[in-house]
């Protein structure tokens, strides 16, 4: 283990802490702090060290003093602006220059908190800094001590740097780069070239507006025209004096993206453009390797969500029907038991199904997004705006907890008629699953392979067991709680992890699984569609049911690894085998791309056209920015501002 | 089950398809669209039917072809400028008018139809739309009849309304609410009032910029001075022919928010504004109740990733420190196999800690915005924005599912020492977990009490069987994969989901949780804080392990009700324990309020106060929109547009 990390400085008293760390105003949250069990000074001077927190307090009130830092509420900042402004940020840092040279060394730890510190602020400025000093520096002095000239123009920025390997059809897989360097034997130089737009350099950062230097990855070619394999280039892409492009070089902005807008990512394409020989660096072996692409997870992580999206719109659809019937009644002023019953399960649907489907959708935009690699990070393409437009849903109307906590209050409030073993059904049957609760409590998994499982009536009447047996275990632990002499308030508040909230959640999910179980395997069911739509209904239930397989286990529902192994086997096998359907199953009800508005999800499938189409079209992605004088004329001092420290 | 769901209309024939649904552009999807083992078409048409399908492509086409509805690439729009927009927007789809009453009425659905055909488009007219015309005319109708006239008013757009039931401190919580209305004997009037700041209405949409009217929640009190309950009443906020507010309301919009923010939603205070006895709506019954927050599951929520963020905080400074003595090791070029090994070691345990560390932060900045409810979705609390900022981190250098391959490689490395029982070891000690691997898969669940469970040696000891057993699994699955004549390459694939990428997450957990325990454990500590680091590092391991929970039974690590019961409930207790620390525990890292930017997350917790003088701050909050000619003079047409469509 790391010395330096071990517990062994003295952390001294109170009043060397109180020098160090000064209290917390006043206010609502001191009554709070009172109860701690320790002091929190001493934790912070015991974990960090006196010298780490005087580093963070150098730089947290160097920012904090500094007009070009400066908060401003409710500002609402076009990306232009911001880029500027994280570049004028930029340039500062270097005239703070926080860290010397001897500090680094005595305890290298120190440059992960100061950019801890920085990033704290904003992540923007901190990566610009760090991508120029750090990754671009790091590359070039690791190469050759021969660029150490070049090193010190990085430190005074006579020049600005950027790392260019990922492309924008491979992303960082390091086999799939296309931009080529061919060695020209009459001139002594390499040729840098980018075959076609795929192959532009892309998501750089420090690209998109700033950078006058790429360290560029591509395949070496000799003149026998033979591939040598990765290797790295130092090449100028835009000029010191001007900050315009270089001859042969294209280089811009990629555009908006979910976040860290303040850096200029950027790309660049280059035709023929020639750079001496001594400008290369260094062959790719300190390039991470990445492995092609592992097409079973893309669609385990995939096509369970395709197959909840058909569930519960299903079930939306069916709710909004019940609802349609309760309204009606309110209309025509039925006094029935059936009405006031309708009401009361239809308020028990939705407070249920409200978190189900928007926690779904937010983790399947989250999951596309990521699926989507970078590209999905890219503001263009949607990804953000929908899971940040669905978000509002996982609160409004009430926090999804607290709203879960109604149904099993619903569930709960049948125990009287399940323990009196009297007849009971509610309007639209959702609580019928209770009927049976004796019952349905002594089933087991009986399922002996995989082949076994691949129908939904498998996953459903674990479900149905399931939500018996969370209810029964969610009655004896409130019984427990009020035996125990808490008020109703605090034991119903008791119960609701591991049992109410698990208890609420089955049900919904098992009551979504019931009418699209229903439903899909109707006799009714054009026979040429039956097929793919029972294999959603399966997968949908199996891998709901997957998240609760500790339960079924922990309740003796299942027992042995076979169980387990089945299921799992199965979401595979379904998955596997609603691949070929996939695309055809999201044309069924993708809107027109003129909806949609994503160049990565355009019907055609042209993602890559797309998007570059789209780049091109955004204003000023190959401008110069308006403030390149803050670059080409106004240079930082380096260290100009340390003895305000 | 509704009827109007059933399978039941004939699905007719592909030419019939073909005149309802146009084929997609040729393109590189195209070769996945003929594997399809069902014709889309058909399926669109048995799901939807002929009719939703012709609305949907009405409303598709009317807003493409519509100029006020066209998409600029690359746009960045403002905030004002978006606000402005939205609300053309929505005037358009008055003039579209796109479902008559008789449609609606013959087919209630169709309502749900065309808000998701509106909503795919762009969710903020929509929701302004609805709210206008669906919540508020609702309200005001299901209220009483005498409203009718008021209502024209709604659908000629000569009023704009909004529901204003939230309160900045008490968000939908109706017990809650502190807007007072009090009748007025002498007038025959109430008096609205909005007793201090923290009860203004807030999150109210359409109240930003455009509402004139709103349905007010407030408390009744009668002249006697008792209070009535709930009830809602409808008050005019701003004047119809200047969208200036009405005398004693100062009404605003409550700033950008992580999405929707062509929705205006806004705040208002009533000072004594008098409104007629008929504008009293009804009792709130039809106000959804809801139970106090239950404290029991924010803990259990948040405390978790308190405990992840001290253990991974740990670990990511003595991986650092690792990374120097390998970086040492290359500037004085080491050639020892200790340096080798360092090297593959360090990518090991970086290419799965970046996975686990990021997907933390991700659902940790997602579960504190969630549990701050409708406010941690204001951008000025920065949630959204730390959220944003770290999600690349989830795709950079690498998809974390490709990254967690190379972990698992790296273990499957050492199986064939670990067979042939031959010594071994790894530098930084992380793979000598495997050299009791043939002991270790033997152990059992020991802990009989949740008491037992209290200390981090429990999960630490489940995490050691759980990397065994899941490297035995994978090399299991890989062997048969291979011999039943699959690839390398595909074989390994085979292996991912629920093999390698789990052994490769509980290896990168185990091994963080025992560089944890032995920080936490180690006799040099000083008394005063070990007891409450001892908790975190517990907390950590039990709630990382309990995703595991299902493994455990599976491998017959554990069995029976009490294991996965004591997991839980020492869990729950952790929690409780570390409950008053937490606080303190979040003081000793936090950065100062001026770095932090949050008016939610201040060091004072006054956290109401903040956020209201951050929003009076804002530009133009209290202004009336530029734009307000488009509602005070051009009113729409309604239906104007109809015979476009």
């Amino acid at each position: 283990m790391p010395s330096t990390l071990n517990p062994k400085e003295a952390t001294g008293n109170q009043s060397s802490w109180d020098t160090l760390l000064s209290d917390f105003p006043k206010g609502p949250l001191c009554k709070y702090r009172k109860k701690a069990s320790f002091n929190w000074k001493e934790m912070a001077v015991f974990l960090d060290g006196k010298d780490t927190i005087q580093l963070k307090n150098r730089i947290f009130s160097a920012l904090e003093s500094d007009p070009v830092f400066a908060r401003h509420p409710g500002e609402d900042l076009c990306r232009e602006k911001y880029q500027e402004l994280t570049f004028l940020r930029c340039k500062r840092l270097f005239e703070y220059d926080f860290l010397t040279q001897q500090e680094i060394i005595e305890n290298p730890l120190k440059i992960l908190n100061m950019l801890i510190c920085i990033g704290m602020y904003d992540w923007s400025p901190c990566l610009q800094y760090f991508l120029h000093c750090g990754i671009f520096a790091g590359a070039i002095l690791s190469a050759s001590m021969r660029f150490s000239d070049f090193v010190k123009q990085v430190y005074s920025m006579e020049i600005f740097g950027c790392f260019a390997l990922t492309e924008l059809s491979h992303g960082t897989n390091v086999k799939g780069i296309r931009t080529t360097a061919t060695f020209d034997h009459s001139t002594q130089e390499f040729i840098i070239n980018t075959p076609d737009f795929e192959a532009a350099k892309f998501w750089v950062g420090n690209m998109g507006k700033h950078a006058t230097h790429a360290v560029v990855y591509a395949q070496l070619y000799t003149p026998d025209g033979q591939c040598q394999g990765l290797h790295s280039f130092l090449v100028q892409i835009r000029d010191t004096k001007t900050l315009l492009p270089m001859p042969g070089v294209m280089v811009g902005d990629i555009g908006k993206k979910l976040g860290q807008n303040g850096l200029d990512n950027g790309f660049a394409m280059f035709h023929s453009v020639r750079i001496p020989k001594e400008n290369i660096l260094n062959i790719a072996g300190d390039v991470t390797a990445e492995g092609k692409y592992s097409s079973s997870i893309k669609q385990w992580r995939l096509l369970p969500y395709l197959a909840a999206a058909y569930a519960l719109d299903y079930f939306s659809k069916s709710l909004f029907t019940n609802c349609v019937e309760f309204y009606a009644g309110l209309l025509t002023e039925q006094r029935s038991r059936r009405q006031a019953g309708m009401g009361r399960e239809i308020h028990a649907l939705s407070a249920a199904s409200k978190p189900l489907s928007s926690w779904t959708a937010q983790q399947a935009a989250q999951e596309c997004r990521e699926a989507c690699g970078g590209h999905g990070y890219l503001a263009m393409n949607r990804l953000g705006e929908i899971r940040n437009d669905n978000d509002p849903n996982c609160t409004y109307e009430g926090d999804n907890n607290v709203l879960l906590q109604q149904t099993s209050n619903y569930l709960m409030s049948w125990m009287n008629c399940v323990r009196d073993k009297a007849p009971f059904e509610s309007p639209f049957g959702t609580a019928n699953v209770l009927q049976d609760y004796h019952h349905i409590l002594g089933w087991k998994f009986t399922a002996i392979s995989v082949e076994d499982c691949m129908d939904s009536s498998v996953p459903l009447a674990a479900y149905k067991w399931l939500v018996c047996y969370l209810l029964r275990e969610s009655d004896l632990k409130l019984s427990k709680e009020k035996q125990s002499g808490r008020s109703d308030f605090e034991a119903k508040n008791n119960c609701q992890v591991y049992y109410c909230r698990s208890l609420a959640i089955a049900f919904i999910e098992q009551t979504v699984l019931q009418r699209y179980h229903d439903y899909t395997h109707d006799p009714n069911i054009p026979s040429t569609l039956q097929p793919v739509l029972k294999n959603l209904s399966a997968l949908y239930g199996l891998w709901s049911l997957s998240k609760h397989l500790a339960v079924l286990y922990q309740g003796g529902y299942a027992s042995g690894e076979e169980a387990g192994r089945f299921i799992q086997d199965a979401i595979l096998e379904l998955c596997y085998r609603l691949k070929d359907d996939a695309v055809a199953l999201v044309d069924v009800f993708a809107p027109p791309d003129f909806i949609l508005n994503s160049p990565i999800g355009k019907a055609s499938g042209e993602l890559y056209k797309n998007m570059w189409a789209e780049i091109l079209q955004g204003s000023k992605a190959l401008n110069r920015p308006s403030w390149w004088a803050e670059f080409c004329i106004n240079k930082p001092i380096t260290g100009r501002l340390r003895s305000r420290l």
